[in-house]
């Protein structure tokens, strides 16, 4: 793909560059480097992974003493597993780039992908440094989407305008992630910035609340990763009145525009989930409580047999049905449930529904998108989770994996 | 396989038969019937998906009015997610084996396995009846076994022998399952029977006390049949004195055999996962709570990046170690973990072993049966899982099955 087919906008007092460090890829970029403007101020969002990597408890502590002029992202090593080696290593890259940079080491943060348990080449990647500091610039977005990538079949890039006080701002992110995704208060990696001027707390807000409904809520693998990590910058280049709490239209307009990026981005890693063919989405309806709903839902998202089914375009509705039934709901009614295929009744009565043909149902299973929505019949709580289906792509992509 | 190449022993007081039904399979056995002898005793455990079978329903009910004098046991067709006409054609099926054999409906036990939300083809199933009731036979064990399979590759049925009260007491069992297998109380489909006089309690108590380290151990793709039925059938005609209670060596000579077949067939299971290439045992020790072990076995044992590791012979520890980091046990801390592949230290520390090699660990891997001992430090309690690796044959069985 031609990076002129990715559209997107720059943000006022970001920038950004991709250099090769051979990490562990050889011909392409590696290595992302972000430059925040002064006063730029910052949230994030890590992995609950309780193996959380070197990158991911270097940052947080980080975050927690100074805040981020830098973050330094490297794709190819994941630098967890890596005991307190890794700790230092990750701590030797952002001194290095603190060093050529002129800031404090605490401002740089520092994140990690790829394969887990092997040592941090801090070397190659401090060797490179110069070389991106030098071509840091405001456009450098889609080089950056795909340095970050892995697995990734593409890269990730999604950009926003919104209004704010009357002036026009932007909000611009990219993400990488297509396999170990099961997401955890953060995905793989994914990275926002927006030149609005945001105070700390409701920009935490705002993306904790846009998590929720977006990398919180797919699934590929059911494997949360050591080194999830989502941030959202606000450069403050915008001028507009700063965004102080949660009062007024201007962080209903930015939360709409951050919930609508990580929407976007949380459907294309889903979309490049490892081996993926189909896009699916399960929406369980009429439970008892929202984690009654999410619950069953993963329960589906995660189950082999559904996924093969999907794969195979098959309307294979009783591995659903069994799927609901595994889920640990406590005195759930199999004759209250109904399930449908988009709109496609294929469930009801603890059955197949009368009116249903296999026709029908594999009219919607050869689609590249396929709605699942359960009803649970028992309540008004609902929830929704985005996966993929589960081809021959995905064990040969992780079987080869590190190979 | 010649069925001359499965040793076992009938047990006295119990004939069987299979005979083709064409129930879903052309050309060979797919209906297995087997006749108690009067006194009898039937122990039972069944699927806890919420969503069980109409011929699980029906046993239930069956057990709990009469003391069973048949099982009827069909393959190719679940009879699940078939509403109450499923019930009723359950039903039906025992109806007319008891009117053959001259029993009340409620003494014969239904089981189904196969395709889920298919109707029953109960009028192919009753014809088959008159000539599966004159071929009864204590001698049929091996034709049962086959049987009842589905995606099974190779049928499985095992004998022990062993003293009870001076006597030699016989216990045979078969057991079917291949996918759709994390059973939860039982498994798949397991019939078990024994010559001795044991009281309904102990019996029940004996089966019970043998699942947990057998079939409730074992996962092959996470996913809790809804036909998921265990039998255990003590015939008496040993002629020993009755076992009514838990004192005395009786019950558990009894018990130490039911454990021994349940636990040969169970790996039998695992080991015909469907497209399996290893058997994998996960051994999860210094653990707070037997939950908390089990867990962690669970999760790792379910994981898909390290079900197509293992397919890889890839030893990616780090996978592993991503997996007991996400299986949410509080507190766990990673500087106190160890796992061994086999007698291989490959994390300790936080990361990898000082001492491992690549080529220690990929020794391990090549092996078709891979111990995976993964020690939290944190307690004394213990438990294990068998599970299979994830093969390209796993996507293309379940892409494929139905089709």
């Amino acid at each position: 793909m031609d990076e002129s087919e990715l559209p997107f906008e720059s943000v006022s007092g970001l920038r950004l560059a991709a250099v090769a460090a051979g990490i562990r890829y050889q011909g392409r970029d590696d290595l992302a480097v972000f430059e925040l403007r002064t006063g730029s101020q910052c949230a994030a969002a890590f992995t609950r992974n309780a193996f959380c990597a070197a990158p991911v408890a270097l940052a947080k502590r980080h975050l927690a003493s100074a805040t981020p002029r830098y973050l330094l992202v490297n794709a190819g090593n994941a630098n967890a597993g890596t005991g307190r080696a890794g700790l230092d290593d990750a701590r030797s890259s952002c001194e290095a780039l603190a060093g050529l940079a002129g800031c404090r080491p605490e401002e740089v943060l520092p994140f990690s992908t790829g394969v887990i348990g092997e040592p941090l080449p801090v070397a190659r990647m401090t060797a490179a440094l110069p070389g991106a500091l030098e071509r840091l610039e405001p456009g450098a977005w889609p080089a950056a989407a795909r340095a970050i990538m892995t697995t990734d079949r593409v890269p990730k890039l999604v950009s926003r305008r919104f209004e704010l006080d009357g002036r026009l701002a932007t909000l611009t992110g990219i993400a990488k992630g297509a396999g170990m995704i099961c997401p955890d208060l953060a995905t793989m990696l994914a990275f926002l910035a927006t030149d609005a001027t945001v105070a700390p707390g409701p920009l935490q807000a705002c993306l904790k609340g846009a998590l929720e409904g977006s990398f919180n809520a797919i699934t590929i693998d059911g494997d949360t990763s050591t080194n999830d990590a989502s941030v959202l910058v606000a450069t403050g280049a915008l001028g507009n009145p700063p965004i102080q709490d949660a009062a007024g239209g201007a962080l209903s307009a930015l939360q709409a525009a951050v919930e609508s990026v990580c929407q976007e981005l949380a459907t294309a890693i889903v979309r490049d989930g490892e081996g993926a063919t189909k896009l699916v989405r399960v929406a369980v309806e009429e439970a008892r409580t929202r984690e009654e709903a999410r619950r069953v839902a993963y329960t589906v998202a995660h189950s082999p047999l559904v996924k093969t089914a999907l794969f195979a375009s098959d309307p294979n509705w009783g591995r659903i049905l069994a799927a609901v039934g595994r889920a640990g709901i406590p005195d759930v009614d199999i004759e209250r449930v109904r399930i449908h295929l988009d709109r496609v009744l294929i469930v009801e009565s603890g059955g197949r529904s009368a009116g249903y043909t296999e026709e029908a149902g594999a009219a919607v299973m050869v689609k590249p998108e396929i709605p699942i929505r359960i009803a649970l019949g028992r309540g008004s709580a609902r929830a929704e989770v985005l996966t993929c289906d589960l081809s021959y792509d995905y064990v040969r992509i992780n079987a080869e994996y590190r190979t």
